[in-house]
């Protein structure tokens, strides 16, 4: 996998809180590489760092044993520590027994910290945006907070709703969707955004794919829960396998229709607003051409949110 | 709800294992009727009982607190406490408290007691079915017991896959797919039917429905991990609306081609085998009619497992 996919949690997290991150600390081996200061863990607590962030994800979310005896260096250091994976630093005898004897923070951020129930399929008013995509890591949380931004920069009120570990550490709050009990996935996604003004969006990160032989019901569900009135569909023109899996990208026009066609089942007036296309490994040459293309082909309007901004979604979302 | 739903646990048990049945304990006003002897908990004991199954299904899957005191009575008879809600007996107070006085078991059959993983969607050797359906408790767990049973009686080996919790209880084994980590649905689906002799049959249980609105990430994911070679899909013809909800039973066509073609993503050779009918509601005279009917629209052989067996639904299968 590239850095974007094995480090997406730190790549996340430095791309909109960049101003909060003092350093990076790999271990030895890691090919990843943010680009900014490397420091170790009392580097980084002298520097005033207060808490380490494990950055890293994979499938699965278990903590490899040789991550171990760096998270408890940073605890001895005086860093807290947070992660989001599905195994919890807290049940690890090591990090516990440092947690107590340091009092520093261990903190599981993909735990639900609160109980659900099955979702109710009853609308909620105020309007909502879910970004999906074709596969994972394609950027769904990404275009989420551009588009959060937007919005608000065009004096609408609007609110990024978190649905996994990256966007809960970058906004604060929110519900690790993919960690819930399967039976109130889409009860989560309705407590995520609940009742609001009319005018008001609440844009929701998507998670996984429709089509995504490991993620697809936590994908179906959160539809469901979100009713959201606007879909963003994120695409990666040149990806032609899912991540790590023997199964090929879907056809961008059968995913719009089938994420419509979940959609619409809990809210009938689900449309798509827009396609956002991730062109970070295309050749730049490229871009212009693959863009119209995709235009042409959907009908709807397309663009790369970190090389072109969000606006042109959004004229067409709030028209 | 009528008694099949709200007693859906005890009505399975006793129609798949009536001969370990010894009574029925209703509460004050209780509304449902098995139509078998009814017994206090030291009755029962007396009796020969050994375990007290709590046989309602609701919602949430939680515990009413007047529930409580009888599961305590029970305890202190001597039998043991069995339940398939999400809400743990052994969390609650009172019964951890009379489980450790008396010493009997206290059995949490929808907590799965094992960790999962993500499913992967490599193809799996053997043959499996699945049973699907236009809604929850329209027969789903009997059509896949009569399946396997019509396909023992054939000398074909065949194994029932419990996803619920009234199928552990009646087969003495399985996972409940509604309460595994979200993450890890199709990747319990996938861990429920391992790898198999090619002409062995696994008969999975669906769950839920792709059509609603609280539970159809789990039927995706399940469908996915299941990997089904055939699907029977379940209807109740005279119910207009999903069952608690305010939503349509969706169109059966529509269904069918939802289903085939989430099933489709990991296993290409996917397709429907027949219809199983619920006509328990049904007036006698109208059911030949409304068979054919099916037949006719969907090209596919349809029956009531309980009041025509399987068996037209086998041929096709087989062949």
């Amino acid at each position: 996998m590239d850095e974007f996919s094995a480090a997406k949690t730190a790549a996340g997290v430095y791309q909109w809180r960049g101003e909060l991150v003092a350093a990076q600390h790999r271990l030895p081996g890691c090919a990843v590489d943010l680009g900014i200061a490397e420091m170790t863990p009392a580097e980084a607590a002298r520097a005033g760092a207060r808490t380490m962030i494990v950055g890293v994800v994979n499938v699965g979310g278990f903590i490899p044993e040789h991550w171990v005896a760096t998270m408890v260096e940073a605890l001895e250091q005086g860093l807290d520590l947070a992660a989001g994976m599905h195994q919890r630093l807290n049940d690890i005898p090591a990090i516990a027994a440092a947690r107590d004897r340091t009092g520093r923070a261990v903190l599981d951020l993909r735990q639900p910290d609160r109980a659900f129930i099955p979702g109710s399929g009853r609308k909620r008013t105020g309007k909502r945006l879910l970004t999906v995509g074709t596969d994972c890591s394609v950027g769904k949380k990404y275009t989420a907070l551009a588009l959060e931004a937007g919005l608000r920069a065009r004096n609408i009120p609007a609110d990024f709703r978190a649905t996994g570990q990256t966007g809960i550490m970058i906004s604060g709050r929110g519900v690790a969707i993919d960690s819930v009990v399967a039976d109130f996935i889409s009860g989560a996604a309705e407590w995520l955004s609940p009742d609001a003004a009319p005018d008001h969006w609440d844009v929701i990160e998507g998670q996984g794919s429709l089509f995504h032989p490991a993620y697809a019901g936590v994908t179906l569900g959160l539809i469901h829960g979100s009713q959201p009135d606007a879909l963003v569909v994120c695409h990666e023109p040149v990806r032609t396998h899912l991540l790590g899996f023997d199964y090929k990208v879907p056809d961008l026009r059968r995913c719009i229709d089938m994420n419509v066609a979940a959609a619409q089942l809990t809210n009938p007036e689900a449309r798509v607003a827009g396609i956002s296309v991730n062109t970070s490994r295309m050749e730049p040459t490229a871009i212009d051409a693959a863009i119209r293309d995709i235009e042409t082909q959907t009908g709807l309007p397309c663009c790369d949110p970190i090389r072109h901004g969000v606006e042109r979604i959004l004229d067409v979302l709030l028209n």
